[in-house]
This record gives C-alpha cells, structure tokens and sequence, in this order.
C-alpha cells in the first residue's frame, strides 16, 4: 500500500479520496473548509492544515479543485505542493484544468525535479463513490506509474495519453465540449418537436430507443423532457468555462471550433437570463425560450 | 396475410419489400428502372409498369422514394398513387420527406378518401435487410392499423405518435438533424485532438469507452479517425437535404436551428470544395482542412 | 414618351408609377385593390382590371409585387403578363424575388418571344417618391434599353449588370444581406455598450462621427439607440423573406453564407417573441434581449 | 505648452508623438528599440531609456504599445509608470486593450494617487500622421482635462465618454468588432456575387454608390474585389486579438456576440490556412475559399 496526498474534498474529491483510504491506501488529506475533512478523517485520513503538509513522505498527491485560479494556489502558492513535494514524487492533477496551467504547472514541478501527471476523470460523483470513474492519464509514463494504485482504487479504467502532459487535459476538454453539443443538439431537437405538439417523453424514448442509446441522452433528454433544470449536477457557469477550456485550446493551436463558440453564446445568453442555477442541460431552455416554449411547470 | 403494394426499390425499399414477401405477404411492387425487381419477383412478387398498377386490390401501399420530388410525382403524377388507390386504402410513405409534403399529401388522400400514414425509418440497409428497423408512425389510429402487419414485418419495433401526420415526419427529421449534429461534434473534437498530435483511435476508444458508448460514436467516429469518408453509406449531398429539411420545418413553427444552420453552412463548405461523394461524416473533413489539418494518406 | 404598364402599387410602387406619369409617359396600371389606383387615374392613368390588359400596346411592363408568389401570378396566372404582352415587348421585375423565379420567368417570357428583365432597386419609399431610387438592372441589352426611359423617370441611376437575368437579383439579394448583417452588427455593439453604461446616443454619434459615417448607420443606429422599431420601414418578415433568398441564391451555387444563416435564426427568435410588427432594425432587440437588457420605456 | 512623455514608437505612435512635438510642446519619448526614436530627437525629442525616465517633471504620459502584455509591462514593471509617475500626473493609455487590464491600471495608478485615462483612438497611420485622428476618452474629467492639449494636438476630434475608464475601451473594441463584422458581409457578399460571375469591381461600385457610401466599404470592399490583402495595413492575427477582447468584454458581463464569434472563427480559419500577413480584409478569402473560389491570379 502507498502513502497518498489529496487535495480538494469537493463532491468528486471526497468519494475520490474515501475510495484511497477504502482500498487500503494511507492518505493525508486537505481543503480549504477543513470540516470537510471529518467523515475522512472517521475512515482513518490524516488531516493536514495546507497542501505543503500533505507532502510530507507521500510518493503522489492527488488534486481535484473547482478551477484553474484554486488549482494555481494551492500548486504554486505558499506552502503549496510546488514548495513542498519531495524530490521525485508526482502531483497528479485531476481536475479539468486549462492546457495552459497544465504545461505551466509542469514545467515548474519538473524544475523542482518532481512529477506532474494530467489526470482528469469522467464521471459525476455517484461514479465517483462507486470508484466508476474514467481516469484519462498523461505525463512521464514513470510518473503515471506511481500513480497507478490510486487511479485503480478510484476508477473502473485508466486510459493512458502520451508523455506531453496536455493531452489528457485536451481529451477532457474535448469530452466536455462534446457533452455540451449534444445538449445544444437536444435542445433545439426538442424546440422543434414541441413546436409541433409531439410528446416530449415520447420523443425521448423514440431518440434512445433507436439510434441514441448513450446514457449521456437519456439524463440530459430527461431534464430536457421535463424542462426542469434543478437541482444541477453541473451547473451553467461550469459548462462556461469548460467551453471556455475548449476555445482556448483551439485557439492555441490554430482549430476553430464554431459549435463550441454557438454554445459559449447559448450558455452567455443562459446567464443572462437568470438560469446560473440551472444544470447545463438548461442549455436546451435556451433553444425553448427562443422558439417561444414557455417554461413547463 | 394481407395484400400490399411497395414503390421504390432502392437500397432500402429492396430489403423491404422482401421482408413482406418473406413474411408470407402477397405484394406488388413498382420501380422505375424495372430490372430492380428482378430478385424479389424470384420471390414471388407481382412485378408492377405504373404506381397506379400496384394499388390493384391492396390495402396499403409503401413507398420509400429519395426525395419530395419522386415522392410527389409517384403519388400525385399520372397513373399515381392518388389516381388509382381504392376507398379506404392506405399509402404509407416511409421516406424522409418534408412537412410540408406530408400535410399536402395527406390532404389530397383524404379528399379521394383514402387514408395517409407517414412512417419514416431509422436504420441503414443492413437493418433493412436484417428486418430490425425502427418505423415511426403518425396519421389516423385507423390507417396505422392497416399497415402494422407490414410495419412488423420490415421492423423491429414501431413507434406511434398522434393523428396529425407530420409528427413522424419531424421526429425523422428531428433525429438526423442530430446525427449531424452529432458528426460535426466529432469532427471538432478530433480536429482539436489531431492538432495536439493525440492518436485518434486512442482518442475514439475514449470517447466511445466512456460517456459516448452507442453504436453511431463508433461508426461516424470510425470513419474520422480513419479520416476516411468513402465508399459512402448517405452522401453528403443527401446530409444536405435532411439539414434542410429541419430548417424548413423549424421555419414553419418559429423554431431557430442555430446548429442545423451551422451544419448546413459546414455540408456547402465540404460540397464546395468536391466532398460529393463523401460519407456525410466527411462533415468533419472541413473541421480538419479549417483547422490546417492534411488528409491522412 | 413611351406607353408603359404598371403592375403592384403598394408603397413603392404608387410613387414609381407617378413618376413615370409625370415624366409625361402614357401609363396604364393594374393593382389587385384597385382603389389605390386612384390618386394615378388623377394624374392620367389608364386603370386595367388585369395584369393582361395593362399589356396592350405596351412596350414595357414594370412590376413591383411583395414577392416571389404574387410576381409569379401576375405573370404566369391567367390574364397574366405572359399570356397578354406583345412579341417584343418586355417585363421588367422590379421586385426583390428569388433567383430561382427569375430565371423561370426569363424563360417563359423568351418561349413567347417577350423580354424579361430583372430591375430591383435600392432605395425606401420616400426616395421612390423622390424619384431618387438606384436601379439595378439585368437582361438582354436591347431589352434593357427599352426599359431606360421608364428607369430614369423612377431613378438617380441606373446600374447595368450582364445579359444574365439573374444577376441584378443577386445584387440586390446581397445588398439586402449586408444591411441585415450590419443591423445585427449594430445590435451585438450597442447591447455590448449598453451593458458597460455608455449612452447610446453619444455611442451612436461616435459610430456614425468616426468609420460609420454612411446614412443606414444613421437609420438603423438611430432606431436601436432608442430602442423603438415602430412604425416599421421594413418589417422583420420580410426580413426574414430577403434572407431566406440570400441562402438560397448561396446554396444554389454552393456558397454559404455563415452570417445570413445567423442573421436568420436571429429574425427567427425575434418573430417567436411576437416582434412581427418591428421593422427589421428589430434583430438588434434579440441581442438586447440575449443580454439581459429590458426594453427601454 | 505643457511637458509630455510618450512611450511606443510603432507606425502609430510615431506620428502621434511627432504632432505632440510639432503643436511645440515639450515631449520626453521612450521605445524599446531606441533607433526609432531618432526622427523625433530631431523634432526636438528628449530620448529617455526607460518608461520611468519619461515621467520626470511630465504631467501627462501617453503610451500606445501594442498588447495588453507590453501595455502592463511599461506601467506595472521595473522601471514602469506606476513606480515612476508623479502625485497628480496621467496616465493615457491610447491602445486597444483589455476592459480587465484597463480597470487594472487605473486601480493601481490611482493607490498612488497619479491618475488614469483610456484614451484609445480611430484612424490609421495616415490619419495618425495628419493628426486627424478620433479619440474616445474616459477616466476621471480632471485628468483627461489635464490630457486635452495633446489630444488636440494628435487628433481632428475627441470624443469625452463617463468617469468609468473602461468606456472608452469598450467603444474602441465595440468599433472594431464593427469593422471585422463589415468585412464579414463584404466576404459573404463578394462570394456570392463571383459564383454568379458578377464583375467584382462592378459590384463594389453599386453597393459604395448606394447604400454603403462610407470609405470603410471603399477600402476593405477594394482589397477584396481585387482578392488582394498584401500589404497589409491591419493584420489578421491583430484582428484575432481585437474580436477577443470584444468578446471577453461581452462575456466580464454576460453579453454574447454571435457575430464576434463567428468572425473569431474565421479568422482561425485563414491564419490555419497561412494568411498570417494578410490584412484584416483577408477574412474575406476565408468566405471565397469555402464558396469553391481560387485566389484571383
């Protein structure tokens, strides 16, 4: 068993982190609101008061943090990882972080002759509890390595990227860029269909009975079906910066990405119509509003 | 067993007009180019010279032509459909018309008393031939009963929406406009992918291993990761049609299609620069050329 | 002077038909409402009960009818253009149609040995009646020479495109595109400034003071700095109606047309929020809208 | 006459600076590469060596540089502005950049009491040169009061916006978002005419000479009449910095453009296909590349 560190205990990071110390891992945990800590700290996690401290005589610590500027701080910041990772050992990021900071945060760690790993994950927190999760890995392939026993007591697979770091970061950027599509497909599907009186939840069971049998339909064309966004799994604001993610990496390397910059304009004109609480499914009420759908309810 | 009719011994209506023959139907069949009929008159069918010859004594009649042109001259044209179909008996398009045909034809029928069904299949020839087609119906509960002998023959399950005849039509619609929409997802995310030089099949075997596992991810994204879109099985220009046809239909009901009309720009782009003959997943060919990507090979 | 016909005198026409009149031309006119031919009878108008009895001993019928359906009838119905008007004598169709009419009617006519020449102009009612209107005009040489007296009794000036008829549709087709892509220029800016606090008034003066001086910034900039889309000039259908021309001239020669196809679902979102009346200036109350900007008063 | 200190000698700031000097002000002016200071020094420039030395004893300092990077560079680095600027004296930043790095400086200037002004302008170097230029300012009324004589002295107007500084930013990036737009519908537009065999420089004299009398449609509608884009005066790659700063000003609050969008993409398109030293205008070329059109000669 190997000594792990885990930053970030969000609603990912928190059934991340019991399912280390589940299989058997010894882990030293943080977060920012350390009472997040506590049922962790019941399944035998060490608490530590910064991310340098979860450092201490780990070989990998894991991250999982809302975005690039928290990822930044507690990488790069005082008593951050950069400071206090032991020569040799691997931070291995998971969350869905910008190819830029991933490219940076690299070269920094590498000048600290320790590892950075790219390791964002598919999968929404009951995956996560359930160690479901999809983790896309890329980095030095003997960091990856060391990372290996924690990936599998977190995930169903692995799937291992190049040795250029960004990519992982890339193919989670393009997955999300794909699932916020296939919202924006459904919601103007749905327009159309209701427009002309046909039933929702039929047109549903039609669209997933025949040629999109993917989960992915059936949640997002559920919410569509009954118009209703909330509680939100991933909330509108996400979906914008992970658009955002998408448009920034294609400019870095010269692709347009015309549906992503359709959906940036969708989700833009979501927010300012009050939906911030919305699931990003609420894209699609987007679409209903200006086919001249008044909300169901 | 009932006595049925079928016009138009394409690549799809072959298959399924012989699988009303196989299911011990007696059936009549009309073709342009004659020699068409050739296999199934081996299998029994009577070999009709007009559309109009094909509604002797039937109860319904299929038919399943390319486009609005060839579907309106077969019914409303010399010797049609609407000349010569007795009282009471039922035609039962199955192509991807417009709504606005739909509705005329349905009228037409009805003024001569006879009965109109629009019923759209979801499925490519080889399910025709394997009988697993997905048939989407609307139009009179009555008329729909007459043809559900045939419908189960040619099918694996048949989905009936309202009375008013145009719902198949839009759920048809609906539904390729998604599987465009569908391919020109793809076709971003593997442009981004490329440009940062991750292996495409990799990236495939991601994407359809985790949040995108049904079976059009991997035949669309087969073909763009191979970036190999011939020989085809619905040609580009045929994508083109079906666009549009969601655009009009959107049109009629107030209902913008920000998506199909980016699709629709993307198709005139690829036609333009000689992508005829292409698969329609070559949709994702001009992603790639826009995002300064080579053909491979 | 010249014996002219005159068919359509809606806003534009009544003026244009008045200035032929006052040139000193002999004037005969039809309109489907035939009272409002009667402030032309008063200028010395012959008033014709059909578009066919406008023809007699005409050399030239010009007209201006809302669209491609009621120009088609005028012309192709019975007591129609092309079954009244002489060997030799012309219709120039000063209306804004389709392409594809255009070339129909250019057909026709040549099979009878008339003339055709398309001839839309530039140019509001106020300009008509000012006889300040551009014309644009296409066809064979000697048709449109026969022409030329009328169009400078209507015109500042007239362009003369090539021999094919179509071309001076194109013109004006495209013309009407670049105004609406500047509307929704117009529109995306001033919701950009309205959300950062600049007046509009004082964001109009520097627009139209510095690069923008040319008068339709003025209009249009002018309409949306207030907010106020009525009384329509031009109402948001036909807008709708002129881009829907763009695309289809554009996709007969395979060339698309990104920003018509955005500026059409933009009309299109505007019509399903009831702003039918508005004139076409209206697309810019979308991206207000889009932005969170209440309508002003 | 007062005593001015000017940094960023580029095509733009060189003439500016040199009208400053020709109203017979005092100016001290600073450029990374020294040499081109050398015309100035005749006019009677004093030449200092870094951002700071130009502060001594100046009231107002005005910079131009290129970006948003360089901008922060002379004022927040060693050396920079906000160390050397005196209590009470100005800062006038006249380049295009963010409404995030403008809000940033004035913040800082403003902790040291010296004062900040956005004073970005309208015009090319000729006009630069002719001291015809437009400026839109906004900051505090003092300290543009402050500004004025050498306003005046690089300008033919100035247009005076509220005390909120990132007014004036947002006007200059709102117009130049304008300006791509235009040359979007002028690409569109050329497309559409040359499938149709219109003579180009036919149709850009119809549009000039009717609705679209402004020079802006002379000079881009020129370029791309003659498919010509070198040299160029604007390059693309500029143009992709400009659109990005409209839309990351819509998105700070909550604005989409789906026109800034669109033109974003284009220009991603042209600089993949190697049309980095086109002038802006080469957007165009996008369009008639994806109509089927070669490049003329």
């Amino acid at each position: 068993m190997a000594k792990f560190g885990f930053v970030g205990l969000g609603r990912m990071g928190i059934e991340m982190a019991g399912n280390l110390l589940k299989a058997g891992h010894e882990v030293s945990v943080f977060n920012r609101t350390i009472e997040k800590a506590d049922p962790l700290e019941e399944l035998g996690a060490l608490v530590a008061h910064s991310p340098g401290e979860v450092c201490k005589g780990t070989d990998v610590v894991f991250s999982i943090l809302a975005d690039d500027g928290s990822t930044e701080e507690i990488t790069l910041g005082r008593h951050g990882l950069v400071e206090s990772l032991e020569e040799g050992a691997v931070h291995a990021c998971m969350a869905t972080i910008s190819v830029e900071l991933a490219l940076r945060l690299a070269k920094v760690h590498q000048s600290k002759r320790q590892g950075y790993v790219s390791a964002p994950v598919f999968g929404r927190p009951p995956a996560a509890a359930a160690a479901k999760l999809f983790v896309v890995a890329s980095g030095k392939h003997a960091s990856i390595e060391k990372c290996m026993p924690g990936f599998e007591a977190m995930s169903q697979k692995v799937f291992s990227l190049g040795e250029a770091c960004e990519e992982a970061n890339v193919v989670k950027i393009a997955g999300n860029f794909m699932l916020a599509s296939l919202i924006e497909s459904l919601g103007e599907a749905f327009a159309l269909a209701r427009n002309y009186e046909i039933d929702p939840d039929l047109f549903l069971e039609i669209l997933t009975g025949t040629i999109f049998p993917a989960p992915v339909y059936k949640i997002y064309g559920g919410m569509i079906a009954k118009d209703s966004y909330e509680p939100a799994g991933f909330k509108l604001p996400l979906g914008l910066k992970d658009v955002g993610l998408a448009l920034e990496a294609g400019e870095r390397k010269g692709v347009p990405l015309p549906l992503g910059s359709l959906v940036r304009d969708r989700i833009l004109t979501g927010l300012s119509r009050g939906y911030e609480e919305f699931d990003w499914a609420g894209i699609a009420r987007v679409s209903a509003d200006d086919a001249g759908l008044k909300p169901i309810k």
